[in-house]
């Protein structure tokens, strides 16, 4: 499996994703799950996916050998003139890639070969946006309704970003509040794992705030993750107790 | 779906279980998943359930019957010697029954009328004791290593029963803590609803020390569930931000 969360705030954009692939429990590998690519001053865009590792790595390599040759970059995310459209391209080709590789093998089954993605970014003069694109290519896009998504295993890290999360956060918050649901996701389920990749967009910045590879023994991350656990024990000890009425 | 908690502790077992069952998402309806037989005295034994409904009412109307019939009490609940052969019987009626309504609807598919119990409960002159039956009629048992057991939509209210349990810990923060774990799951998913189900079981008491139903409006459930909030928030405000190192 996998756990990537897409935060839109205020000042922008907060994503995180996890590195670790599994086929099997016995089969387990490290593949960066977060793509980006920007120009600075016109645009940032940048890719999280789950499921498949194939298909994923085909979406992206498509993409990525589009941006690459110069004289045809039709349908480039370097060219694209929206969010929007970059949206549709990529649901386009990672429908596309999903159909492909099913129909190649006469599978008629459900979910083998498909894949999400998180889609997050901003194109000058246009606000920043994010999107969660399906393996049917269709897709949606967040709002102050729901201002993130996840994708992967989601259900242990999202009560805390339920309870916790505030358009008008600080990056730090953010990636705090990220870092915690990631610890949460990670204690309690073996297909998500060490080292995450972590990314801020900044509002109208064009290329990456901030990006980082989080580490085994990263500091920060050991803080967050005993810190946590002793929080979140003196909150429950804070709570009245129940009471029989005998 | 459902959501069912066993705790075991020093001092006895603490179960809950929501009453959500629902077949898509507009027909919802409030069905029992906890279920009690007891000899004062001598045992008491509690069921929880999770899975398809009509299989699980099989189940408890065959276990209920053999305990009414009292010339023909052969394998009840009520006369078996110990929890192991509690649990063998009723892995045993579980599986026949999904069995019998796969086969009679000549359904070769995965989980349609499947259905896991908790089986909670001690027998004089024994330990109490917490096992989690499979669909095929095999089970397991808590033990210090794993001391408690979830079915249903068990991932949402996990992360904080690994952190803040304790095998000593009181009745009275055993139940607080199944309220936060089932409020965290209920503020996540549709499928788990209010009223639940509490039962405390103390070692050597051979009947229920506490059975209640917890209802919309219970004001220590509303207590914790908007208490747990802010402490949530006030945990995460203590934890040290993220710094972005330029």
């Amino acid at each position: 499996m996998t756990y990537c969360v897409g935060l839109s705030l205020d000042k922008g954009l907060v994503l995180m994703s996890d590195t670790r692939t599994n086929s099997g429990v016995d089969n387990i590998s490290v593949f960066r799950k977060m793509f980006h690519w920007s120009v600075p001053g016109d645009r940032v865009i940048t890719l999280m996916t789950a499921g498949n590792l194939a298909t994923t790595q085909a979406v992206i390599s498509q993409l990525e050998e589009r941006s690459k040759a110069l004289e045809d970059r039709q349908n480039s995310l370097l060219e694209l003139p929206s969010m929007y459209r970059v949206a549709v391209e990529v649901g386009r080709l990672l429908r596309s890639t999903v159909r492909e590789t099913q129909n190649e093998n006469g599978n008629s089954g459900k979910g083998r070969f498909t894949a999400s993605i998180i889609l997050a970014g901003q194109i000058k003069g246009m606000e920043p946006r994010l999107f969660m694109i399906y393996p049917e290519g269709n897709f949606i896009e967040a709002s102050s309704d729901t201002p993130f998504f996840q994708i992967g295993e989601t259900k242990y890290g999202r009560p805390i970003i339920l309870r916790a999360y505030d358009p008008k956060m600080s990056f730090e918050e953010a990636v705090k509040l990220l870092m915690v649901s990631f610890d949460s996701t990670l204690k309690a389920n073996l297909s998500v794992g060490l080292p995450m990749d972590l990314m801020v967009i900044e509002r109208d910045r064009f290329e990456p705030k901030y990006e980082r590879r989080i580490e085994y023994g990263d500091p920060y991350f050991e803080t967050i993750s005993s810190g946590w656990g002793d929080a979140l024990k003196d909150a429950f000890q804070a709570l009245p107790s129940f009471t029989f009425e005998e």
